[in-house]
């Protein structure tokens, strides 16, 4: 089976993920600078969902770029992590009005974690089709950054109940690990990972 | 005509249908997690739904891999089947709702038969326009799975009214019967329909 | 220019509009039979507009099957085409809810007929850019179908006030008018139409 | 890196973008074309929105057909570019129900000028990949049309509080600037500009 369709499909998905979570923000309810304040926690919110379901599109392109065949197996599993992209607007939308509460915190932290496992599930389907000397596999490595982001989730879901804050911290700095280290930080972890 | 863009319009349809779906769960009343009890029904009725359009998309794409080129029965059979798909997040609303009524129960179970008789259809017109000796024939064969799928619907709706458990059992049944059985039930039903 | 990116993004904007007008379909009120009563003239009015786009869909789908190389004039002429369809799912919301009061009928026709200008507008620019001997330019002949669908809604439109289903029965006709003919009316208007 | 699946992505963004917005378009009160009228300056924003998005997509898909591949910072300034994007239907929203309120007013131009300097980011990461003598710098050149909306937003924004209609009115004229210009002006800019 050809990669294309699973690409365009998945693409899809959550091209319109990432575009109907804008639906979810609220209208201001004046027409005064003010009535913008109820709605940039919102924002926030927003922004951090966009660039995770960003960083999960750019990832899954590059980890499509080294796949030359697909079966049923990568198929599901494809399914299973678009089934928690999607849940994203859902638990962005609690947790953006939620003003700290600690469950939407930690749920949104679940639903993160549910992704990047089922990420990591993906990834292993493809490298078991592939062949474990398959660029893929020389690519993931030992998955270190992988293992790092579901360990800080596991984390800020238990500190949701009564560090919030340090939740969402955590969620942003999970964030940054996969946008900022294009360089340096990427060859530290490399070198640690031995990838 | 070729069938690509016909895949990328049924793609696009599929991707924004089980998209979409999410829109329709309603955000948690509360912050606590007793206010999450209420959408748990949702949430199920939404897996559910999800699990089906993805099997329609599998497949679907499996039946254009062996699909050479379209006509225009052919466009509006396969027009006709995304329409049945796209009722999906409407009974899926109504029946998330419902807390077990009869004709939200049975109203899925008459769009999911819709569905799969307008899947059958398609896929009648494409093996008419192929030939009966074309791959796609032989692959389906006398179709086992995908009559014993009507009957259960068929089944499903009748027991709706005083059954409304054993239903929404069955429609769990149908999909598992399609994503499961990758395997040994596969084979079973292999060498019972004789494909 | 190439057409492929033009065909993707159409098809992508008419999937959209096709599938988010199922959101504009209420839930019905109650778990009864009769709570979907209220419901079902919305549900023809979908159905008619999911025919009208499929419509669109198709055709454009076969126009652009001859259509070598694009210029700034087509795309913008297929925004234009684009524009008036997105607009179908809130006249078609409008016409849904209004029991057949004459405004939302004529309006619905408007939009229709504005659909089908804008696409007659886009047939003449890329017959214009591939030339009179082109092979869409002799597909398209005089456009009596064309010619005559504007005619029948412009006729709508103004029997909207005091005939109202007779407006409705005209968007029917005309939808029948570009679905059914496959065999025996497209050869009668071929012969009357002299393409 | 292959610039098909970020030409398809940004594709899917945008025509999702554009065709949401029309989601946000209240259905009239009543049935009478008076109940119309409150709809008309909805629907003016979103006409104007509507063209400004199939700029960026024209304007994208020119800048595309002249990039051979791309790297992981274009990746991240298209999605910065789809970000802004992405904001266009909530500010719309704002404006349309504002009725010449400044705040709304600028807002929508803070938006459209961020939009217009992402894209710029963009343009420019696209061009140091390919070097200062790509096809790409060439077109660009001095970007004088780019720089002159910039200004013009800019001058919008601050406009706003006080002379809204002067802002609205540029909002206007720089969407013009845009879609007009195919001959006259674009050959006066390209004089002016020196590209």
């Amino acid at each position: 089976m050809k990669t294309s369709r699973l690409e365009a499909f998945s693409d899809g998905v959550i091209a319109i993920i990432i575009t109907i979570m804008v639906l979810s923000l609220r209208k201001p309810a004046g027409t005064e600078l003010e009535s913008l304040r109820p709605v940039l926690p919102e924002l926030l919110t927003y922004v951090l969902s966009f660039v995770y379901l960003g960083i999960y599109w750019n990832n899954h392109h590059h980890m499509l770029l080294v796949t030359r065949s697909v079966n049923g197996a990568i198929l599901w599993a494809n399914l299973h992590l678009l089934f928690w992209l999607s849940l994203i607007p859902f638990v962005t939308g609690w947790l953006a009005e939620s003003h700290g509460a600690p469950w939407p915190i930690a749920l949104y932290g679940a639903v993160l974690l549910a992704a990047a496992i089922s990420y990591t599930v993906l990834q292993a389907q493809i490298i078991r089709h592939h062949g474990s000397d398959s660029p893929l596999a020389a690519a993931v490595g030992r998955d270190f950054k992988g293992k790092l982001s579901m360990a800080m989730y596991a984390a800020a879901i238990a500190l949701a109940f009564g560090f919030g804050w340090i939740s969402e911290g955590i969620y942003v700095a999970v964030a940054l690990l996969w946008v900022i280290p294009d360089r340096r930080i990427e060859a530290v972890l490399r070198d640690v990972s031995g990838t």
